[in-house]
């Protein structure tokens, strides 16, 4: 890893938070999900109206980042720029900032996968905008000072409520729950991030014919759920084997929806790179 | 101006917008209100669990940038610092980053604190976070595509409404209006920045015995404000002179506070550095 990379110190980035990132595991010297990953950015700078110069470019970096061979996690930076310019005002004919880091990987336990993960409910509510909600912007002060309530490591996550009172996330994954069947997810029409890996879970569901549903889901509504998973680029899928000390059994549409991604987490289905 | 210099790519200030800063007005060599902006800071560092390690530097650290004797604004920027590790869980023993940055000073043009701004009405409508509220943390999005509203040059500033409907503030400034001989600004309990400028105003108000009032306010009272003004270190106290495309009158108030202020405001006080 160049931990020695560098920025300007009047980059936008940093001043504001004024940009987009992407999380992209690479496995066997190929990026996962790499159109979606790219999708996603491109819509978040549409939104934002950061004009990339060279969108197709990103994708070339990424796959050149990961092909140095060792499974690595690719992160993916986009920002308005630097500019020797004070204030919020967007200065014109600025060019974005494209950072592109490797992490090292390590695939998530094989236990914490099959037995599932402990968590707890988090006592700080997310902020609601819908302006902001769905994208992977840089303003992610909400997620450091969630993470920041437990140091437990058995507890691998904290299940987070907005401001109104709805179900929206942990402070680093989407959540899933199973009623009656149907696969649901929460909104996230005013806040939380729409992840990558949510997006292939929902879709994936859809095809094999599981219903499911994208609704506004009360806190309160947390003491009765059954069936419960978590997802994301790093993780998968991650069942939730305790929820605020609450054993819950690991489901069986959990299973099997484990069993219908894990081609495509694997990295061999080729549809994607 | 160091245009070139850097910091880690990196830099959780970056990657998270996990740190925060203080925009400093230096005249005459020497930093305007000083002890208010460290100590501000210094609160933020507080509420995030940002331990600097030598906080006293900080104060010196700007005045030698201040010292370079032409007028200069200093924006101070503190984050959690850099790190190899990723993840939003902050890593022990990290050592926070501290940047100087002095940008041209250009002092209010003297017309414009004279007759006063035009000023709209934002839609942009402000997240809620009583974990956020009140600090200058580097998480500012939400300023940003607020100030993309509007690219008339006349228009100086817009007014935004939180979620709730409460007016909070201006993209860069802090709002008053006057009611009843009654200097009244938003609470910002739950959004907004406590502006430096804004407490000097207010505390100096009170000297002078003019009764204050910090409270929640209405979006829909906007319609019946009479007497306004914006206040930010850069701009001191700038009356309001039209609010929506409705003309507002200077007020006596305004014009009070403006001379109560101005020997502050010209750093011939000797208070501060």
């Amino acid at each position: 890893m160049s931990r020695e990379l560098q920025i300007s110190a009047y980059d936008r980035g940093l001043h504001y938070g004024d940009g987009l990132f992407e999380t992209i595991v690479c496995l066997r010297g190929r990026p996962r999900f790499l159109r979606e990953h790219l999708e996603r950015l491109a819509q978040g700078c549409a939104r934002l109206g950061i004009a990339l110069r060279t969108p197709a470019s990103l994708g070339a970096q990424v796959i050149g980042a990961a092909a140095h061979g060792e499974d690595c996690i690719v992160k993916l930076i986009v920002t308005r720029g630097a500019t020797a310019e004070r204030g919020y005002r967007v200065p014109r004919a600025l060019d974005p900032t494209v950072l592109v880091l490797r992490y090292p990987y390590r695939a998530p336990e094989a236990s914490l996968i099959e037995t599932g993960m402990r968590v707890r409910l988090g006592s700080l509510r997310l902020s609601e905008s819908e302006r902001l909600a769905g994208m992977k912007h840089l303003n992610r002060l909400e997620q450091v000072l969630a993470r920041e309530e437990w140091s437990d490591p058995a507890i691998g996550e904290s299940l987070l409520a907005s401001r109104s009172g709805e179900l929206i996330s942990g402070t680093m994954s989407n959540v899933f729950i199973v009623r009656n069947d149907i696969l649901e997810t929460p909104l996230l029409a005013l806040c939380g991030v729409r992840g990558i890996m949510r997006g292939m879970v929902l879709r994936r569901a859809r095809t094999a014919g599981i219903e499911t549903r994208e609704r506004a889901m009360p806190w309160s509504e947390n003491e009765r759920i059954g069936e419960c998973f978590l997802t994301s680029s790093v993780l998968g899928i991650c069942p939730v084997r305790e929820l605020d000390g609450r054993p819950l059994a690991v489901g069986a549409l959990t299973r099997r929806l484990q069993a219908l991604m894990a081609p495509l987490l694997t990295n061999e289905g080729g549809e994607d790179g």
